[in-house]
């Protein structure tokens, strides 16, 4: 606005690259606000998807997962991304300068970029954090939850980016891991962590009979839950937008430094999206599986946003979505119950996204000097993303229940996680005219710590 | 960041453009985000304005609305856009140039712009379709809603964009037709299709007694209601984004190529909601109508967002306002039984906004060698629109009652419609309460398909 | 696009400042989106902080809030930010550019910035309304609310953000008042004002004892409190985007004009609602109180967003968070019944955090010839803040409350604020289920108006 004095040339290009800085900036600040949503989305699905007697169990547990995973990615997390690209050795060099007390981890207005991107990874841990959480409600301690979660969402997640989804990540150098819209890094992780935890959880009493056959256990909201599903469509802009990088007033660019567009990510974003939906539609004619089949789409053509024909988006996303259903129907057959089918939705669907990238993007080259797209190389990085998500969920969460601490009591599991783990009512009133007795709020609570200080204080 | 050397003049300009070449990108981006949270809230308020039996398949149709519409728009829709700015003979360049096997319907590095504005085009699509979805709940056939909805949604809109919100459209060039903010484009086709095919379906058993008087039918949960009508307030600042545009640093233009800000548009679109729910409150009462009414508010001065002073536009959408559930209760007397007001609130608002922008904006220039802005021409328009709108969902709705596919047998209307379109229980644990048979989910569904899988799996 | 020919340095210049113009327009147009996002959350969790029968009461009274606080905005509000930092003389000039007629005030292709940030003002006067709206829920008179709401949020918000949240506010000027992130001029005024409000309007019938002790109170639906709690965070980035300045494309700065970065924003908002939500668990173990935590948590650590360290962040808003729902408890053994701890949450937790940032900002400069910051200063603007709030709100409730207006009968809250302030019903289903008899809608309402006009109409 001041324009008394034409600046010199130097000058003027000083000025366009601060702007660009704070075009990231923002641009990211707006990702890490609907990655948020996607949050608030959970929140609701998660607790429609839960019998009434578990529905403030099952958001108790989500808001404290997103609590938690915050600071431990703040400690521990942003480090583990910078420092382990090459494997399980770290970098030196790039461990100290993410520590907690370098100049790049606090406010410092030499550095626009360190805050912006540590939000976006953060909220990046929350999802996986929260994808995992649907699979093991009704039955799993909020406690193990918050303890496997950590691991997930704090650990593994941004180790799994370090290798997978990262300039110089090992699987992208050595075999060319193609990965844009983070189906293995995210999705696989926290779904085939949901599928070992919920192989050791067990099923929810009465899930299953002495035949085998199945007793369908029906959340007791679906309008909460596909409300909530939709809200997740909306934060996915804000997930696949941390999913390209803002070049500096150049071409957008991948994680991997190769040019796209957004424009891209919006053809065959919204035609994955569609894709799925319909595949589900297809399959399962329910709404909870429709609205679950659209993540599916956007998940299954995540690999290879950048680079697909929006038609064959559609196409893709169709099949993983009439696949998905199916998949959950064996874990079903296995008698492994995944209460929202987390492993179909994200383990299955990132699984199949990947190998598909494989054969319709071998190929493509990568960036210099690093290994081509090919099908192996898609399938070694999804076989990387399976274990490293299945064998430490599986290890931890059978660690968690030799010592007993994984699963409620089968008598609190049948009062309801509310009582035990909460402990407060969802619909008091509704409860109360159907003759249950109040579960009093904080203000006279049941537990311990409360009724002490009320005594302090009334 | 990188400072080495400074450019030259013109690699300084270049950076510059594709610097605007990114923002335009991102702004775009965002604009369909936030207008997937418009569905997220026509999902939980259409939901919510159904009885308990109906709530399901008022969403299931919703999602698959959606789902739908945006292969459609890739097919076909966007195509017709480009092609019919003369009416209803081609522009065959741009016709071949929009076919999904052209350079520009796909990734393609070079450019940035048409993934993005197709997004945006195809979510403009997915709330024309939203805005019909809800007159025509608790007895349509979800089959024919889908059928009415594409040709909505996935031509109709396209084709009144083309003509009325297109730089060269006809009645831009000939008429001075001026909508901005797509008052008549989006809502009066909308809503006139939606009235044309409510009186095709007719009222809901029940909702008139012989001698006419009007029985109320309220939905299961006002709440739902009234905070999905936010969400898409939220959602409107997409919509409103996706009518201005970015000029590649240059100031903004509206659809026509006038200047404008978007300060412009905070003014007025904030402006015309609180008078608008001020209005419909003064005559109503009622949390429904209050927060219809903004919308109402927000149309009625949608089409001179650009022009009028705020004060205006509050007395504007008050008026409007005011008018909008009086329009209902006409229709009402007529026993056309349209479920949530939609022609009221998008249908005559639009109207309404178009002949009352024809009052205050007469003689307004226009870009050069067009018609200014008239009441003759807001008059034309708003009858093109209504006409465009009405025939068609009139004649296809006809058609489609003829062969008995329009609406659901009556008992199947008496029982719920979640019972025979979804199938599947909203609330399954309050229904047990109340004595209700449970209908299982997918995992164990009623559904021939479901139960062929599940036959062959389990 | 067209780089036919290249420009000169100073066409080039101009073209940058155009470009950044725009950005700062599009930056604050999300932020007002996602401010109406703060208000959803309101409405979901307000409603669901209700009982079944004062639900919608609760809901239609923040709808008009909106709607009424922001005309007043802009017919007054917007000139006291402009004209009273110097405390209550106007500065004249300020006074008449800001007025209704001036040329600021609207469409005005001259001016991309007045409209743009009136709209995230008038939003952030909506929030104000919103924190106090929900302590006075289930007993109060929707129009009593209505003034005082207008009061604070139309007059009182914004003499405070003229004292204490401008750049020559003279709390900044002589005191070094610093605060960010709107904790006093924002959370306490409104915290505070809901306190006075409360005194005056007693507690709820049966909230109390004779003996003292109180008797828990739970609204109907806790799934949406929380639900909207978090959609209220998603909304926080737009709150908080609304507290930081674009400058022009040179490096961010605070209200105050200090450097600064969304980066450091990013940090510590992430980090303070990690620690609230902590805080307030270890206490409360309850899910409203955790959502309510993350409220507390970034109010904590609004003052200092700009300067602290994340790891102090997230160690204030964790004992901030311990201590907010000890503050309501204390509340109620002096029998003031805030429904919802608003001041719990907004007053104290914005005045410990203003107290807090005294401690460890102290001595830190503030711009030329201003007072640094101090605890001196932050404890005066602390007190102004408080009394800004207290003062107004309780002589003007007092008033309200001499002349009967304040409080509905008794009678009537008994029998619930939806049957007499609305009148409607939530969930007429369920309610009939349970021998309810319907109060209909306004197609036959019982309210005059509705009723005088359908014996017009039908």
């Amino acid at each position: 606005m001041d324009e008394l004095q034409t600046p010199s040339l130097a000058e003027l290009h000083a000025l366009i690259e601060m702007t660009n800085t704070l075009n990231m900036e923002i641009f990211y600040w707006w990702c890490t606000a609907l990655m948020i949503l996607i949050h608030a989305g959970f929140l609701s699905y998660e607790i429609g998807a839960s019998r009434l007697k578990n529905a403030l169990a099952a958001g108790v547990k989500n808001i404290l997962a997103f609590a938690l995973i915050i600071p431990v990615v703040y400690l521990v997390g942003w480090a583990i991304y910078n420092a382990f690209p090459d494997g399980l050795v770290p970098r030196m060099d790039a461990l100290i300068a993410s520590m907690p007390w370098s100049e790049s981890m606090g406010p410092n207005i030499q550095d626009n970029a360190t805050g912006i991107f540590w939000g976006a990874f953060a909220l990046f841990a929350a999802t996986t954090g929260s994808i995992f959480s649907g699979a093991i409600i009704e039955r799993a301690r909020v406690s193990a939850f918050l303890v496997l979660t950590l691991l997930l969402g704090g650990v593994l997640w941004l180790l799994a980016a370090a290798w997978g989804w990262h300039p110089e990540g090992w699987l992208t150098v050595k075999w060319g891991y193609h990965d844009v819209g983070a189906a293995g890094v995210v999705h696989m992780v926290a779904g085939f962590f949901a599928l070992a935890v919920v192989i050791n959880l067990g099923p929810r009493i009465g899930r299953f009979n002495p035949d085998g056959s199945v007793n369908p256990i029906a959340g007791h909201s679906m309008p909460m839950s596909v409300v909530g599903l939709m809200l997740i469509i909306v934060g996915f802009f804000g997930f696949l937008g941390g999913c390209i990088i803002y070049n500096g007033g150049a071409q957008w660019i991948n994680i991997y430094g190769q040019p796209t567009t957004l424009s891209a990510f919006s053809f065959n974003t919204l035609m994955g999206f569609a894709g799925g939906v319909v595949g589900a539609y297809l399959v399962s004619r329910e709404p909870f599986w429709m609205m679950s089949g659209g993540l599916v789409g956007i998940i299954s053509v995540a690999p290879g946003l950048d680079l697909y024909h929006p038609g064959l988006a559609y196409l893709i996303a169709l099949g993983v979505g009439c696949l998905a259903p199916m998949v959950n129907q064996l874990l079903l057959r296995l008698r492994i119950d995944d209460a929202v089918g987390a492993f179909a939705v994200h383990g299955f669907a990132g699984f199949a996204g990947l190998l598909i990238s494989g054969i319709f993007l071998s190929g493509y080259p990568n960036m210099e000097g690093m290994a081509d797209i090919s099908f192996t190389g898609q399938l070694v990085g999804a076989i990387v993303m399976a274990s490293l998500g299945f064998i430490p969920g599986y290890l931890l969460s059978y660690l968690l229940k030799q010592v007993g601490m994984l699963r409620v009591p089968a008598q609190a599991e049948e009062r309801g996680l509310d009582l035990t783990e909460v402990p407060a009512q969802a619909y008091p009133e509704w409860a109360a005219m159907h003759g249950q007795a109040p579960v009093s709020r904080f203000e006279n609570s049941h537990s311990t710590a409360s009724i002490a200080m009320e005594n302090k204080l009334a």
